[in-house]
């Protein structure tokens, strides 16, 4: 194991009938006005815009709203909602919906107290020395935002699709109440499934030997996404799937699994550069890259992938290497399983710009830990992912 | 699952020569003056004494000493503590051991600000509204004092060893260096193992249903104990070994694995009584009680029983019941093989005082969730642990 430095300050309330409770807390930590911010109005569908609005009502919280924050959130609307912020001076952000806009309010928050462009945080150009405070209700189990200080942002302009946190952008407090997602999309839930196995992933095919503690929390997220994964393709309205599958993604993506270990990313990065050219979802991506992925670098560590296969998929191989390809292979077959995509052209993308996509990727760098991947290693994967 | 509200703002620093910072996190802190808290000077033997002073001398943080603290540790100590502290006027306290400094630290933080006698905290009179800063520094792996805000204080004029905690104990910050742990005696690890077995088995065993990922998370602490003692028995300097073992304790009871489920802690409360009346380790303690209670209850939940026996230890049986009362009779022969007691016999106690333990042990009320155990039934369990 590695040496960790670890401290996550957000409080999570989770389960059954949580979220009328919010302006309680928004009360209970001294906050008097805060900017409402959601997404295109799943959360009026599923009722939560009213019991989020009532509940700050009861408790005398005035707030003003913007909505209109997308999937694979945009630096515009990070721009627009500072700006609206600073004419209506807040005490705070509660950011109703997904990964998308918490992701937004993160990057906004800090964003309130710096007069410059808010990319500058995600290209290092300046660091935050306080942010407003957060509150989250969660409307969509995947990206672990909800109890997380990072948020990744599309720099529409610059074809820039980055992740970016600091200490100040932890959540004060999330409420995650899984009944409100039995309305979600059955390719939503399916999504969040894979980006919390994706999750994982990164950090348990690292590389970093020696992990056991860790690898067994890994291994137990992802059993339960699979168990659970494969109830709601079912019975969407499963009150007990939805809340592990809603636990294992703030598991998978809070910091803990990610300690002692280093994590890989890559196949993260190779993702965002697929979708800052294609309209994808994000765990479409993963779905398509992951399989791939694995297949092109198992040899660096074939004894990790061979062990993924055991435990989590029983598979069996006369070799570690058959093991792990079996492996790889029950993970396609799972994805395929629950209606998730595992190659590029399941989504209608072809070999067009596999090239582009691949040195896009190479913005910050070389990317991976496992094994370090350069253009023409991302090209390789993509041309396996097609 | 049920509903749960989670806020751990510990900050946990782990992994090989992290000690030496503790003196710049504290003045990171803004923190001047400490008491350096700790026990019978197992603390000069391992280097660790030396290296907290000399981080404290090199950072400016002056500090004023007070020792003895015990195993098992007092109300009177506690006294001596606080009135030390208040004519010093510190700014914090430095708890530098295992859980006994930690757990001393915590009630000394609170009763800081309180001009009582600080078992009005245990005895509910009175509540907290501040505490000191608490920095540690682990010295042994076992009670995961360290990332919680909980601890059990004996009374011993009055017979009662009982826990407490409030939201203001969490230490700010502690550090947790696994290598200085290869100086323990054996018992000491094994007392270590075998209470960081007893907490997931509190949780575990709490009677909830539906709790996969919860209990997946538990599985995977209890075979990463196993697995790590059986190797420090063998070889004490073992690092991944002791890394995963105090990774292990931490989690054990940093509040996640209690997340969505009752606690049982019955099996602590029958512990409490045996080492108010004899002198006992905690862990030997709990070593005794829980086949004991395990076989006294199991048939009030005998697919968890038989749930540990397969996901654990591979056990076999016909029915339920055969899986269950095997999966207890292999944690017996576990805590037998890595050299701890499952008989009061073996502590040198006999039949003499189990009616007055049993007693002693209803103070607060009847014990369990599982199965609510009264007097009798507690008197049942001390003779099958004979």
């Amino acid at each position: 194991m590695k040496n960790f430095d670890f401290h996550n300050p957000t409080r999570l309330v989770f389960g059954k009938d949580t979220i009328k409770d919010m302006g309680a807390y928004i009360k209970s930590y001294g906050d008097k006005k805060v900017l409402l911010l959601y997404g295109k109005g799943s959360i009026f569908k599923n009722g939560v815009y009213d019991t989020v609005v009532n509940s700050l009502k009861e408790n005398n919280i005035e707030y003003v709203e913007m909505s209109g924050v997308k999937p694979n959130p945009v630096l515009s609307k990070v721009k627009e909602t500072v700006e609206f912020m600073k004419k209506e001076k807040v005490d705070a952000i509660l950011a109703v919906g997904g990964g998308s806009v918490l992701d937004t309010a993160k990057i906004s928050a800090a964003s309130y107290y710096y007069d410059g462009n808010p990319w500058d945080f995600y290209e290092g150009k300046v660091k935050p020395e306080k942010a407003l405070p957060i509150y989250g209700v969660l409307t969509i189990s995947a990206t672990g935002s909800e109890m997380n200080s990072g948020g990744v942002i599309t720099n529409e302009e610059e074809k820039k699709k980055w992740g970016w946190g600091s200490k100040y952008t932890y959540p004060r407090l999330s409420i995650v109440d899984p009944s409100v997602q039995k309305s979600l999309p059955l390719n939503q839930t399916v999504n969040g499934a894979v980006d919390t196995l994706s999750h994982v992933f990164e950090a348990y095919f690292g590389g970093t030997k020696n992990t056991l503690m860790q690898d067994e929390f890994s291994e137990g997220i992802i059993r339960t996404v699979i168990d659970s994964a494969r109830i709601l393709v079912k019975d969407a309205a499963d009150y007990d799937a939805r809340a592990e599958l809603a636990w294992a993604a703030t598991l998978a993506l809070n910091g803990l699994n990610g300690l002692g270990r280093d994590g890989d990313w890559a196949s993260h990065g190779i993702e965002h550069s697929i979708s800052a050219y294609y309209d994808i979802a994000h765990g479409e991506g993963l779905s398509i890259v992951f399989p791939a992925w694995m297949t092109y670098v198992h040899n660096e560590d074939v004894d990790k992938f061979a062990r993924m296969g055991e435990k989590v998929f029983n598979v069996e191989g006369a070799t570690q290497e058959e093991k792990a390809l079996n492996a790889i292979k029950a993970l396609k077959d799972f994805l395929s399983e629950i209606g998730a995509p595992v190659s590029l052209r399941e989504m209608n993308i072809g070999d067009e710009k596999l090239r582009v996509m691949a040195k896009n990727s190479m913005l910050r760098g070389p990317l991976g830990s496992l094994k370090k991947l350069h253009e023409d290693d991302v090209y390789e994967i993509l041309k396996l992912a097609l």
